[in-house]
């Protein structure tokens, strides 16, 4: 008998026949003798029904009232589902955020969670009880409604699992699994069956959207099994863990990819400590997210300076290295907004030489000139033009034998 | 400076518009010096939708999930609303039942309020906040959340209004006031600018929708001062308070009356103490609610007990009677679902003779045959025919010179 958390998303719970269908599967899950809880998400199209109310009334409303407001189509759901469950003989309880005291600090709109009250979650399930939980939403100390943005239930699902000490947390998605590559660029991505979680993090950190990154950081470290699975398709998914040591070791897991990067470079810069936060200081007050920072040394005394922000802040980002470029006495600024990142991810790589030849060989073929590379421990990145993405994306997949059926 | 209870129903928050008009009136109210505590029902329709979604999967749904459910309506006004007043500039916040602590019985749907923390709510009017609370919702000791049944956002407004010592208790509605008697069976109807609680316990009781009568039993019984105004029209509305030495004394206040009924007749009873408890005892196990009750003497020792029902437990109080009245060898059982009531409601009739025979003139006049009559101590019902109930209503509200323009 094993504990579980399972977690339903929006689509999963988007109609009352959907919701029967999860009765269905927590109570089959019951009866092999698990205790199950369940977290749910709004049914989908909720809540952008409510926010647009909110809109409708204030472009920017206010962030407790938002809660407030948000808050209530998670609770719509554990109740129909409960309804769904007692309807069907299975004993079972709903709990809103507050109820089951998800504390969590008073950042409205995207709070984290500070602590859990498991003592009512555990009477219940010791009396056979299932128990419902709203996901998305807590409340701080104050009593506050808060919710923890978009995609939280998946971290109040892994969360609920490390409180409890769960054997596994099950995170029901549209898709049945994590996916060597997009499949919808490379038809032959094969799913994987398990990845680890620093494997998971870099493809989810990477356009993945299969979880959401918070929830695997917490899956992590609390050291909580994620299970990735299809809600509309039996099969066992995909298993996210720490690498053990029986694992089947794959070279690469799975190829990752990123449409919404533009690149910015000042060239020219006297290359001076202090250089870096003197560029990125200004970009960083200005709310932009910077993604890959490189750093060369250029002619003479000089150093050059690139680095990719979010397409969205791109015109922003390069007003703002223009004003830095006369201050620093910069030869020049330019950048590019039709750039892609592609990254090969594999915990396999550490041990492995030759992966980066083997990359670049593979783009060289194809004709795909690199115009940024950047590595860790686990990933290695490059920028290419964006016309090459698709193509870059399948030569590589390729060339690391992920496609399905292969012999990894 | 006054603190002001104000109520909005279901039809004056039916839209962001009149959600936005709302806000306006609460602002007003605010500027002329008041503290204004607002409470709202869920946004019309809403209720039914949940309603519907739950009974879409259950006909009976578990009744602690569906106040899970049903508070969600609520909580969704409070949010817009205080999404709508923050957006105009003034300091408004919501609180669910749960956050200002309306601590109610475990009875769910249907559950009533037994305390309130105020100590939250008056720190925020002392800051000049505007606080707006959902209606019809609280929690019990065990932190589950209930709901008052339809129409309980009334009892949560004068309940507020109770523990706040407010100074008024405004119910916004979509009529403008308390009429005479209906103006939809009477044109000439006229609206009252004054009217005691019995009387207007009374008049809901007999089918007078403005107001919920558990709503109006709280008020009376914490002396709160119900003000019932329109949401969309201005005007000072009807005010219900205690008689007052001053108040300018109406014979009847106002004509009241049900088509819901249906009476039941069981004749020739022996007539033996525990009569009445053996008949109605069976009723009232099987939860139909007996509205009038009357026992004549009939011939030898024998009685004859008659009493009114909801219409729609007529056929089951009917089978009921017929296996009671062989259980008691009785002679014969019949009753009568086309049936109405009328009454007659004042406190002025304590102290004045004649109300009763100028009310038995006026029906006779039109030929009105009389079924049963029953007197309370400010009220006069009587049973008739269901097709004399406009003409009937018509008739007393001419013979007691209730009109509109008339020198009552």
């Amino acid at each position: 008998m094993a504990l579980i958390v399972q977690k339903y998303g929006g689509t999963s719970v988007g109609s009352v026949e959907r919701i029967e269908q999860v009765a269905e599967k927590v109570i089959t899950a019951r009866n092999q003798g698990h205790k199950v809880v369940v977290v749910v998400s709004a049914m989908s199209g909720e809540t952008n029904r409510l926010l647009d109310l909110a809109k409708s009334i204030n472009e920017h409303p206010n962030s407790r009232e938002l809660d407030v407001l948000l808050s209530t189509g998670e609770q719509v759901t554990i109740a129909l589902l409960s309804i769904a469950l007692i309807h069907r003989g299975c004993p079972a309880r709903s709990y809103t955020g507050h109820q089951v005291h998800i504390l969590t600090d008073s950042a409205h709109n995207k709070a984290r969670i500070l602590d859990i009250d498991k003592a009512r979650v555990e009477k219940d399930l010791e009396n056979g009880t299932v128990v419902v939980v709203a996901g998305f939403q807590g409340h701080d100390e104050h009593g506050n409604i808060t919710t923890l943005g978009r995609g939280g239930s998946d971290t109040t699902a892994v969360a609920m699992a490390a409180a409890l000490k769960a054997d596994e947390c099950q995170i029901y998605t549209d898709v049945d699994g994590v996916y060597t590559t997009d499949p919808r660029v490379v038809p032959e991505a094969r799913r994987l069956s398990r990845i680890t979680f620093e494997e998971m993090l870099e493809m989810a950190s990477l356009g993945s959207k299969v979880l959401q990154i918070r929830s695997v950081e917490f899956a992590g470290k609390y050291n909580v099994p994620l299970r990735v699975l299809s809600s509309f398709e039996e099969g066992p998914g995909t298993l996210i863990t720490y690498e053990e040591e029986n694992m089947e070791q794959a070279l690469i897991s799975g190829i990752a990819f990123n449409r919404d990067e533009a690149k910015l470079t000042i060239l020219g810069v006297p290359d001076e400590p202090g250089i870096a936060y003197r560029i990125l200081g200004p970009v960083g007050k200005a709310n932009i997210e910077v993604d890959m920072i490189i750093q060369n040394v250029g002619a003479d005394a000089t150093t050059d300076f690139t680095f990719t922000v979010h397409r969205n802040d791109y015109k922003k980002a390069l007003d703002i290295l223009n004003s830095v470029a006369r201050e620093l006495g910069a030869r020049e600024v330019n950048g590019d907004n039709k750039i892609v990142k592609i990254s090969l991810v594999g915990v396999g790589m550490r041990s492995h030489a030759g992966i980066a030849s083997t990359m670049f060989e593979a783009l060289a073929k194809e004709g795909i000139n690199i115009r940024m590379i950047s590595t860790s421990e686990i990933k290695i990145s490059v920028v290419v033009d964006e016309k090459y993405l698709e193509l870059g994306v399948r030569a590589l997949h390729s060339a690391f034998g992920l496609e399905e059926g292969s012999n990894q």
